[in-house]
């Protein structure tokens, strides 16, 4: 831990420190979001089988544990990297042109293994509670969608086996995010001031799960589905996890990466078009590259 | 989306970005209120019939989610429009000369085509859903009162058909929301600083929703009930939406249209005469004319 | 309504003022807060005995629904009259001297006058679910507890007739209200500044109602049980109401109005031995009389 | 209460203030987060047996209370002590040089006896409620798991006895709170502006609740719960309290003491390895020592 050197203190200084923050952020993230789902499915006495596991209750203990897992992942890393936590986040923002480019990519690492320690982690204090749920539903473990959804998404039922439907759910549900992450850190518009804005960016996503989040469980960022599928993938979940196919659906796996990665520029530029166009043809100042918040 | 003629530039900088950001705002409003009912009624997988779809997590789900809905309906109009997101605020601050009277109709268009354009779009990504839930409980559409909620509001059976009650269901509701929200906006009060007012105004829709939801839906805003209304009539609910006639009911449709409009009228006279009069006659200023927040 | 005479202006510049204030803010808390329990007793399809009434989900509406009572209460009146909206409140603060004395009963007035008016306004809208309630349950009103829960408090059938449980019950919420209160105002301690010190008093009176609700209903306020009591009493609730008699009790109306007063005061006191006089032996200002927050 | 001798005054403007602060600072958390589980378990009218008491909705009810008892804890000592509440917290505060030696032990001292206190408080208000549920249940209190969980925690059965499995969680769920905590603070970072860091604060502790608090209670505070346990095991429960013995577990006391120490020095070693150092490398200011938030 030594920081003796100044090559790496210059390391840290610069985009190697974000990527750290990126890693740290979207680990807190993981760690609370995937284990509200643990906590839902298989920690609580009462629960059981799918229908009571996402039920209304439940779906409160999920939306807020997500919503609270995104608020907290922000104020982990918001100083350092801005707090993307999110691959979506970082394309949208470099379509705006107020993150570079080059940046993406690194980010997109630092999110995606964050989210796959965190997998790790959340397994292996849940690992007794998940053995137990399954020994008791009589299920092996690469056909337990129950405790699959621990960790990653998958589509309701009632879609069908259409891909159209979850995609588009998985559009929407991040073009909301994005507009809204947008608009929570304009300073032009009404952004929260006093540094509460990863409060309310986190209420967002609590918000999305209370209003799109049984669809298709609500990814709505590229991390944080493929890091935690593909742990159950090596952990024993099978097919389930990667190329994500069960009875009413085959190869759900790409979904819920493309489909926010688009729906996240599509939010962007909704708000740049209706909102930040109208500000800045009224004389006020262009937004600052960088950050979010 | 070129920004290059300076007629259109000056289009965005005066009323008409006023109505881009009164369209977009409630557009977010309608998206994620009428999707928290969807989840309700027809995601989870415990819903079902109507005492479960309204029973209390539910109704929480509902509540929570129609209040951060306002939150960030608010948050994303408020620097440019104010954020009225409700012909009934319009009117109100109209009515308090705090707002022009010029705009009113133009904004009261803007809200209702964004309600409009938002039921359109929950109605695209919970199709599915809804198609489910009607062939499982075998009602056709233009008889599933539970699937209308998704996007509008009618009376509980308990008011046996009086149109009172709702009335004044609807009266009380916006009355109470309007004096609030003029209370949360007065600087010379105690109104919430760093811009965190329009998460205290989402959340008196959220305790509004728990406090009177139950009697009549809490449209309290009439481009929210009579936009995705709209929507439900053009795609099958029928008699269910316009006029709003079923077994205990007929001709719903203009109570939550009338209803906020005096009820807002009503709570921003309430707290001139009792409040904001008060400060004036210790010597405070009286308020600016124009934003909410 | 006209500003006309100086005498008018005058008597709003003064006492008179705080009064409207104290009036309206105590009118928003009773509203908001006995419309919640409307809800979860008689709103609800799922609704209607006393077990479902205040199950666990429900008890979530009641808490929060009087939480955001509070908040929007004192964000009603606290630019003007410090907001107490509690005879209590007003007792300790005048037992610290940071009130005056002779203010005291003028708000104690304005108080009750407030939460009698409320719960007049939630019989109004309310009085269809109540009288279908009855109706259902086959219960007259006068012998109705369910109902009359709406408005006023009784104590659990667990303490058996003892008043010494309630009355301790009363005692030691209303000294955490206190304490409290104080703490969040106190800016030399470590208060929230943005005006957001009145969300998170209406959050105490939340976390109160999940802590120490279901022993005697959290009055922890007088004018908030005794004025809705006299309502009840004048519209037909009998004995139930005044003076509080019914199966497992007799004469409980004066514990949640004598409980609350000893308590807050104890409360305060509390603050003042244990924080106020180490931050004034460090050399601290004392506190600044008067407001709330 | 005479604050006559200079003598006294010292002793208050120093660290016998602080421990002032910590006794009532932890004693408002016990005494509200306690009480939370006693609503659940034994106040509301429909609870009962174990797997209602801690179903889906009531555990809303205690990870709010909990969350809500944390964030008042913090704004009641905060300014005087900086509000540690919790021995973890003195300690990984030690380790990171950011809170002297010398205070730990004190600081210890004073958030036991207040955790003691206030559950001698919960006890006094709530013992009618437990012994009708014992009475109801037919269990004497030395052999009442349920009524015993009101004040401190034990294990799932689903570890099945390993020693392992519980304190692995409460160490992870310690390294979360500390790692934030220290986010939460760091005005480098982006910390909450206007005094709300305390409100945030407990917002983790509430989302600890809603992820890992099935597996072991969430303790995550070993004065929260040995303080709390003490209580129970002289007012008659046993080996249930002391040293942690039933069915499925034997002498659990000493892993929400040792796990919590534990995981908070590693949350707060990963936060300064992965962002402080981060923000020391840009050059930006180390923290200042002392206070939390």
């Amino acid at each position: 831990m030594a920081e003796s050197g100044k090559g790496r203190r210059g390391y840290r200084a610069g985009l190697g420190g974000e990527m750290l923050a990126e890693f740290l952020g979207t680990f807190v993230l993981i760690l609370l979001g995937c284990a509200s789902v643990a906590v839902a499915v298989a920690g609580l006495p009462g629960s059981g089988r799918q229908a009571d596991s996402f039920g209304a209750a439940n779906w409160l203990i999920i939306a807020f544990g997500w919503g609270f897992a995104v608020v907290f992942g922000v104020y982990t890393a918001g100083g350092v990297s801005g707090a993307h936590i999110n691959p979506a986040v970082s394309l949208a923002l470099a379509v705006r042109r107020v993150f570079p480019w080059r940046k993406v990519v690194p980010y997109w690492i630092a999110q995606l293994v964050g989210a796959f320690v965190a997998a790790a982690l959340v397994y292996a204090v849940y690992s007794w509670a998940i053995d137990a749920f399954n020994a008791k539903a009589g299920t092996p473990r690469n056909e337990s969608l129950d405790t699959f959804a621990i960790f990653a998404t998958f589509p309701a039922e009632y879609f069908g086996g259409s891909w159209w439907g979850p995609l588009l759910d998985q559009i929407v549900g991040t073009a909301v995010l994005l507009l809204l992450i947008c608009a929570l850190t304009d300073k032009r518009n009404s952004a929260p001031a006093a540094n509460m804005a990863p409060y309310l960016i986190g209420m967002v996503v609590g918000v999305i799960g209370l209003t799109f989040g049984p669809n298709a469980g609500y990814a709505i960022n590229p991390a944080r589905d493929f890091g935690p599928r593909l742990w159950t993938f090596l952990t024993g979940w099978g097919d389930i996890s990667l190329p994500g196919t069960y009875e009413w659906f085959s190869n759900y796996f790409w979904i819920p990466i493309i489909g926010p990665l688009i729906g996240g520029v599509i939010g962007a530029l909704v708000y740049d078009l209706l909102i930040s166009q109208v500000l800045t043809a009224r004389g006020e100042e262009e937004p600052e590259a960088g950050r979010v918040p």
